[in-house]
């Protein structure tokens, strides 16, 4: 009776989620909430031509941030569960196969008639530079509001982690940032664009983590800061791969140090061929919710933590995973060379990395050194995200970039 | 156990029809054989840009030649039996959404995992000029192949009637078109493109009719003639639309009988704004196998019958009609002036529009007359296909289209 008053209790529900999802024992996953997105991707095989249609290949990719986040975690062994939106229209049945398929919850995926589910159409020439591209993903904006994730709040008050992208309207950035800060649950807001970036600015103090490129770096720093502007300047030939390193971090110190201020606790800056900057905050080592209660492992995570056994080579020296740890270090982690097959994908693969990582209980350095090897196998895979990643070349790699590391800066 | 034992000697099925379609006494439907197209249209808000993408719509879109007149053909009461391919993927369901929700036939339509369904996608700029497109439809020349058609040839032989478009590999237009010729079954001919127009030249004898525009009507022509060659000029401005006609029928006529000489029977050339051409041979007026046994009627049809009974304005000039006509004689209809949305279908609504007409019991002159009125409403509608067609509607624009048609030649 008490549970028939309770729900009769609740405000009707205007879509279509599971009813219990709010009530019930939810187990702990992370949570990503983002876009899911459609990428059509049209290659003609001979040179494109305004006014007429040339023949070739089109081909449809399943795409989108935060998606493509849970889908790595996934792959990795690691359930997430996905808030996000799609329309009851083809793009949205092909999003959602995978999920079924991975046996995936979709709860908080709402799939209504009125969503146009989000696509990006692209045309490209034969040497891949985009012709001609068309993006309609207002859905994101539109339909995964405040109220959406509300119905969800167990799931993120009881996450490891939460991970936010950019293409949330900022009511909504605010609404998940809260729920999961007033919960001791940390949030990474992944930055999605320069444009997009800039939503960190009003819940910058509810976030843990980010993880921009250099140019999205400069961008929040200024959407945060009242007067001083923060600049970045490429330069693209350096003698050598350590001169371009000390350069980037001369020019990108400033902004990184100021979103420190702001209230950031791990800062990743992904530098493309150049590899990672990372920073932890001193007093915050934890980057999970209830560290010790692993979430799940299965034979992936079980596998790669097996080979990673032991390899601690940065933590011996700066001692920052311990708890009594109250040190804030710069760390640069080189990227592995690759045989470029496709990019994209590969800064989501980096993200999906560091967060199953983590989950799976693997200390912060190693976390990030495991996205840098997710990230290769990406750029190495014609998919978004790779079909088939061996724990044990992820593991290899993982320690090669782990050996390379270097500590930059410690106080 | 004769069904039993024929069954066993039959060829082991290596895809996946209905193994009785071809051996079930099968209803006398109008056989559609060619491509299946997923459009991808994509329009952006703000002017494109190379190496960007910018926001917009991305709508998806049934389309296809034979797809497009079947889905007519349909939705004006008649049922089509489809043979064609889709891929066992997002477009190939999207496709076969329509066929279902209409309750038509789809054991001619092979779905299988290695196709990969055709689709052409194409990014358009602000004022609906194609920026940039790229088509994917090799399955058509791939998988519609002889032994499929063949499959279907018991639906090919009772067909009243049978439309091919050039989409078809020549191989398989050669074995529809010698099925169907062998039962006395006519067959349409829809050139589709210049370029695949020329696909006519190998079965022009085993082809009843034909209804290319002004330029694949040179072309086929062209395709069939060894020595002499056909051109066609356009001049855009005409004083008065009979300057344009008198001027069009003066450029096309060699043509047109040329196409005569060689077996056509029935020549529907379309001239856009000017309305169509169309020439009905002498000896043989009847563009349906058994004209009597009509196929389908229903609400439709017979609200367009009622209404349109008794308007045989031309007939009575020409007697092309009657049984033992002899005649072959030449016609001006005009086109009805629309407020125009968009003219991509129009061609296939003409097609689809004549074929239900001459299925539903109307003489050829009349057919002509529904097929100029069904493209008057797809050019207003933004679908291929318009959803709402209005038989009252149909009915009136099909008898100002015979009131203003002229007889510009008979023998």
């Amino acid at each position: 009776m008490e549970a028939v008053r309770r729900h009769l209790l609740l405000p009707p529900a205007p879509l279509r989620p599971n009813p219990l999802s709010s009530l019930a024992e939810v187990e702990p996953s992370p949570v990503i909430i983002g876009g899911m997105v459609l990428d059509i991707h049209a290659k003609p095989s001979v040179p494109p031509h305004p006014g007429t249609t040339v023949p070739g290949m089109v081909k449809y990719i399943s795409g989108g941030v935060a998606r493509n986040i849970a889908e790595c975690m996934s792959k990795l062994g690691t359930q997430p569960f996905m808030i996000s939106v799609v329309g009851n229209d083809m793009a949205g049945d092909f999003l959602l196969k995978y999920w079924r398929s991975a046996g995936l919850r979709t709860e908080g995926i709402l799939q209504a008639d009125d969503v146009a589910t989000p696509v990006v159409s692209n045309v490209f020439d034969g040497s891949g530079e985009l012709v001609a591209g068309v993006a309609s993903v207002e859905a994101v904006e539109i339909f995964i509001t405040p109220s959406w994730i509300y119905r969800f709040r167990h799931h993120i008050t009881n996450a490891p982690l939460v991970m936010l992208d950019a293409n949330l309207p900022p009511e909504s950035l605010k609404a998940a940032c809260i729920t999961a800060y007033e919960s001791g649950v940390p949030v990474l807001f992944e930055p999605v664009s320069v444009v997009k970036s800039r939503r960190i600015a009003p819940v910058a103090e509810y976030i843990t983590c980010t993880s921009p490129n250099e140019i999205e770096l400069v961008a929040m720093a200024n959407s945060l800061s009242p007067s001083l502007k923060y600049n970045f300047h490429k330069i693209e030939q350096f003698k050598e791969k350590a001169d371009a390193v000390e350069y980037l971090f001369e020019m990108l110190s400033p902004a990184m140090f100021f979103l420190l201020e702001k209230g950031i606790k791990l800062l990743i800056v992904t530098l493309g061929p150049n590899g990672v900057f990372f920073i932890c905050c001193k007093e915050h080592t934890n980057f999970m919710k209830d560290q010790r209660k692993k979430v799940q492992t299965d034979a992936f995570s079980r596998q790669l933590l097996e080979k990673m056994d032991g390899c601690f080579p940065l933590n011996s020296r700066v001692n920052l995973c311990g708890e009594s740890s109250s040190r804030t270090c710069v760390f640069h982690l080189p990227a592995i060379s690759a045989s470029v097959i496709s990019l994209t994908g590969a800064g989501d693969c980096l993200v999906g990395g560091v967060l199953s990582a983590l989950c799976a209980g693997f200390d912060i350095i190693q976390s990030v050194a495991i996205g840098v090897a997710i990230a290769k196998a990406s750029v190495e895979s014609e998919a978004n995200i790779p079909d088939d990643i061996s724990a044990a070349n992820i593991a290899d790699d993982a320690q090669s970039v782990l050996h390379s590391a270097k500590v930059l800066w410690c106080n």
